[in-house]
């Protein structure tokens, strides 16, 4: 039976302090919208069911999980105990939903985009479920490059796979630079790496079996006791000594090298939120430019990204030009807008001052 | 005997989001320090006792004023039931405080600066009581100008008055353009218009009698209410029909053409924190220049003012250069320093927002 599974265990340190370590970035809803969570949760239904869709998180974001997705059953948010990295959640989701449906195939989606249009999305969802379950194929979601993204990795795709739109997966690359990155676009072959997947659970475990077998072992216990009366002690005695590693680096590279994985290609707008000028992108904009996800008094003021968690808060602002203003209960956050990307700088001085 | 009267009545827009309607400049503490009413309280202090200062400000921020002066008895705060401009506040106070001692001189002394040397001041202040005790002379504080300040009036000068360091005032001037400052700076003769004075309480009655015999009615009879049981009553109903004027347009100046007016040099530091960037020069600053009136964590940041009410909020910059940032409960203002004179104008955008 087909699955769904929502990575949703980000930090977002860029969106700090709207993103916390209590608050992570697929859960932050901005101006009463959305959350990200709730986007790729609504993006999963129609091709699945509610009772079919499972979110991957830490334990301590379970009641926020809910709060934001009141039809999803509680049983179905799985919580880690700690963060280990993708592939120990990948496997983790793999085993205890195997548990539930031996026959589960599994649709592994992240939350951290902003995905156009939707029905494209859930079209390529079912391509990859149609092609994950003729074989033991683990196939991935090729965003088609629009441009020589620096900030994403890329699938390189082989020959066609016969009698489908998808291809064989030639090699993975890690982010590259300008030129390089300008390569991939012009040679025509080349994906932007979603981060999704689609993949029995049976071969994605038999792979993880090979590549990383203490994690599988670990992750059996986890899913043997996960009906049973002791699942949050094993999950708490299990998960502290797993391996820290991605999906990609553990399985998908060497997978791809023995022409394990396919890629079908995703023909949607592709926007990542992951820094505050990309969530602007997602927000109502003024005639001056301003993207507005605060209550606002703006006078001569333009091209500036605002935001406040409080919608009763307001902002106001005079001669301002292309600033960042985040405006939070316990933290007000402002810096130029090119120099966004350096919130996390700003993060790790603020945890320094902190624990000095 | 001698008495102090400290006007605070002020709104403080230029200090908005901190200053409010219900909490005005005088009151702010900023980052745990004294407010500008403490201040102007304890420069009072050694020339007068505290049963002798009184405070005249608006009635609804009578609670405000004797939390922040807890020696000041609580009748000697003089409640106004509506702003009537400086005029009715001087001849409110002079009327009540005459009715409980005829013999009362009068210092009326504003609590919008910082003045350092405090000595100074009070040397000056004693000065002149023994002025305007010794005659029917009006005794206004010319500050010794050091540079051509075009935000503040001019006292000139006349002859010296024998025996004294004080002078006769020749005229007053309002706030001038650059050129004309200049000149007011050079001549030696004139002084900035502290705002400040002293008097007898039956002569500035007497020339309010003259000058303004409606406002001297209606306050003959909010004084003879004052100690009976519709004391409130008779404020209620006579304050809103008194006119809004300046004393300096309705007494001092057509007094000064009379040659009834004085003025003592006053030789401080004048520091007006009517705005954010002279507030500015009241706090503390780190090695790059930002004065810091919170907590804050700066990263290649200088040059900024920044505040919060809350000591506990965090301030968190990177990239920032030359900014003024206030975070309070429920507004966040940010302006470039160069803007920040035009805060007024960003006040009146948000009422004209919340109206609208």
């Amino acid at each position: 039976m087909r699955h769904g599974v929502i990575m949703a265990g980000g930090s977002g340190t860029r969106l700090w302090p709207l993103s916390r370590d209590d608050r992570p970035k697929q859960l932050l809803t901005v101006n009463g919208g959305r959350s990200l969570l709730q986007l790729a949760y609504e993006r999963l239904l129609g091709p699945l069911e509610p009772s079919s869709i499972f979110v991957c998180t830490l334990a301590e974001h379970r009641d926020a999980v809910l709060a934001a997705l009141p039809g999803l059953p509680p049983d179905n948010v799985l919580g880690e105990p700690i963060g280990r990295d993708t592939a120990t959640a990948v496997g983790f989701s793999a085993a205890v939903i195997a548990e539930l449906d031996p026959e589960a195939v599994l649709a592994v989606v992240t939350a951290d985009h902003v995905i156009e249009p939707v029905a494209e999305f859930q079209a390529a969802l079912v391509r990859g479920f149609e092609l994950a379950e003729r074989g033991d194929r683990l196939v991935t979601f090729g965003v088609v490059a629009t441009h020589p993204h620096t900030g994403l990795g890329y699938v390189e795709r082989g020959e066609p796979v016969a009698g489908t739109s998808a291809y064989e997966v030639a090699a993975f690359h890690e982010k590259p630079d300008l030129a390089t990155a300008t390569g991939y676009v012009g040679s025509g072959r080349c994906f932007w790496n979603s981060g999704m997947f689609v993949w029995r659970a049976d071969v994605v475990l038999a792979q993880l079996q090979r590549h990383l077998p203490a994690t599988r072992a670990g992750l059996a216990r986890v899913a043997a006791a996960w009906t049973g009366d002791d699942r949050q002690a094993v999950l708490e005695a299990v998960y502290p000594g797993l391996e820290r590693i991605s999906i990609d680096y553990a399985v998908l590279e060497p997978a791809a090298r023995e022409g394990a994985v396919a890629v079908v290609p995703l023909d949607v707008e592709w926007l990542d939120i992951g820094s505050w000028p990309a969530l602007a992108g997602t927000l109502a904009h003024d005639a001056a430019g301003n993207a507005i996800g605060a209550r606002t008094v703006l006078v001569d003021s333009s091209g500036n990204v605002l935001v406040a968690d409080d919608p009763a808060h307001l902002i106001a602002a005079i001669g301002l030009r292309d600033m960042v203003v985040v405006a939070t209960a316990d933290v007000t956050m402002v810096c130029p807008r090119a120099d966004a990307e350096r919130v996390k700088e700003l993060v790790a001085a603020v945890q320094a001052a902190s624990a000095g």
